[in-house]
């Protein structure tokens, strides 16, 4: 398997905390809803699942946005809960609702029977992933994902989404940590594997989804979502089949204030919200880790002229870029959180634009 | 207005720092669905607003939490939409969804005509709170409330509870940072007259529910909700008809990363979820506040003896209590958010006895 060399290697290169001519930029979410070819993809596809599970539309959504947008970045188009239905827990996505699973872990019974899913019923997400690295041909690098242990446990017990601080799996939780430890412990080496096969099939970078790491009081943290990122993060592959270094980010939707925890992961990049100060988080991090984030992705609601004054906030509340050999502080622009379906794409122009170029001239200056 | 003196005065003595002989508790929402005699107090009253605007009906329910469990305060049953609903927006609340606004603010014409509303249309909050007081006979000190002008105006501008980030609010805030700053002045001043009025009423503490100043951006958060709530502290009396001072609470939920920024309010007690770690907290703002909270409010599914152990964890985190004379840290026991309905009443006996016990032992040791 040989692919072509990268033209674009900003993104790359900041994870490792080595020095690029401006700030990259990516953004969650990007290939979604607000992009009105990507809703023309989703409706021949017929559903969510039949675009995600077909390597050609995946790989056509994940290129959409960067035909529009000078992105530094690809992420897989895909869902994080492709692991839980994997391992038979029937993923589905009805119009206008999140998603379901058809048999949440409800029993001491279900949690015993739970295993790390057989990787053939993943195939399609690891043959979308070298599909989409071939058709890149090197533009930008391409990020490969998963959710956390943690943030797959908060589905697979509730059986979706919750509308009340997730009732149920933290009622196992402090009911029975034994359940929630097990299932956790499966989670991790599913995660593990998951990650291990798409950068064997060409991801250049992986990110760890704690989208729900946040709703952990502070002394559950540790237990029950770091020590299984950890365990994740102990078991991926450094190197892709290239031999080059693959960086790992991590990003806990809501763990502003665990940051200095966060600072001991095996990983490159931590991602941030928009409560954090980005400043602060350099302080507490940026000797060892690259920051990804933080716009807040309501900014991309107001006139371009407040989105670019909004993005320069940002560039600013990082400080001064790294320049120059060796590594140093670096930042990813990213938002805190995924893109609004609701976003209007030009907003994206504006944010773009005022990224890259408020960013060169800090280096310049 | 001469009302009975307090038998049970630790609540009170703990928000002004002063040595209690075992950490005071009272729980966010303590009087609610969780409990059957509410659902029946509810049920007689027709509706929500039945309940809330009747005096007999709101002093009832705030008591039947006292008669259950040794609570060391009580709070008003009312809610913080009922300052919106005075201005004349129209509040109601259907069977099973949370609040709606009739008229919410959408444009700029809504925005210019908003009023700091006549108290009179308040009449009713401020005559349960004298009801409540007489009928608690200095069992537990009465604490009064409202919500902070920015969560408010989250509700005012989106017309209800928001289930895709305050993406109304929001809006306007980055587009209309003058519209957002034009409601928020008139929100300030409503909030400060009508906790005013409550203390002259016989509210013994009054407390600001910054429900949603965890939703906003690290940027926006000082001007946008702290600022105001600062404003309204400002212009709160601080003395009772009785002379006695009035402690203020201040409680952002999801603010756990600006409690520094918090520590330079002019109140008493800071309240912080379950997110923050006491111990922490108590290192930035020890020395200058009391803190409030924090137990996860999912710990009460769980067994008595889980719920009596994360309750002892939660009062070994602050650590070791202040004694003797002068003031020094306290702490007030609370959850990190309102108790939920769906709550065993059982397992409250069970934290409420844990709390008293072990605080009670740690003074002891």
């Amino acid at each position: 398997m040989a692919f072509s060399p990268l033209t674009n290697d900003t993104f790359l290169r900041a994870c490792l905390r080595q020095a690029t001519p401006y700030t990259p930029l990516w953004l969650m979410r990007q290939a979604g809803r607000y992009l009105p070819e990507y809703k023309a993809t989703r409706a021949r596809a017929g559903s969510f699942m039949g675009l995600a599970t077909n390597v050609q539309y995946a790989t056509e959504v994940t290129l959409q946005p960067l035909d529009r947008f000078a992105l530094d970045a690809a992420i897989l188009f895909s869902d994080i809960l492709t692991v839980p239905d994997a391992m038979g827990l029937g993923l589905s996505f009805a119009e206008g609702e999140g998603p379901k699973l058809a048999r949440p872990l409800r029993d001491e019974a279900a949690v015993a029977a739970l295993r790390v899913p057989d990787l053939d019923q993943l195939r399609y997400v690891f043959d979308a992933v070298t599909s989409i690295r071939r058709a890149l041909q090197g533009r930008v690098p391409l990020i490969g994902f998963s959710g956390s242990p943690w943030t797959l446990a908060c589905y697979m017990v509730e059986g979706g989404g919750s509308r009340d601080d997730w009732r149920g799996v933290k009622s196992m939780l402090y009911s029975r940590p034994d359940l929630m430890h097990r299932i956790l412990a499966v989670n991790a080496d599913a995660v593990a594997a998951y990650l291990n096969a798409q950068i064997d099939a060409g991801a250049q970078a992986v990110m760890v989804f704690d989208s729900w790491g946040g709703a952990l009081a502070d002394r559950a943290f540790p237990e029950f979502s770091l020590d299984y990122t950890a365990s994740v993060l102990a078991k991926l592959k450094r190197n892709g089949p290239d031999g080059q270094v693959v960086p790992r980010i991590v990003f806990t939707k809501g763990g502003g204030l665990w940051l200095q925890q966060m600072e001991r992961l095996d990983c490159d990049v931590l991602g941030v919200d928009w409560t954090v100060s980005l400043a602060k988080a350099r302080a507490l991090v940026g000797s060892s880790k690259a920051l990804q984030g933080n716009l807040d992705p309501a900014v991309l609601f107001a006139p371009a002229e407040n989105v670019a004054a909004e993005a320069r906030r940002v560039l600013d509340d990082f400080g001064a870029p790294h320049q120059g050999s060796g590594s140093g502080p670096t930042h990813i622009f990213n938002l805190g959180h995924g893109i609004s379906q609701f976003t209007p794409p030009e907003h994206v122009h504006a944010l773009v634009e005022a990224v890259h170029s408020h960013s060169a001239r800090m280096r310049a200056a």
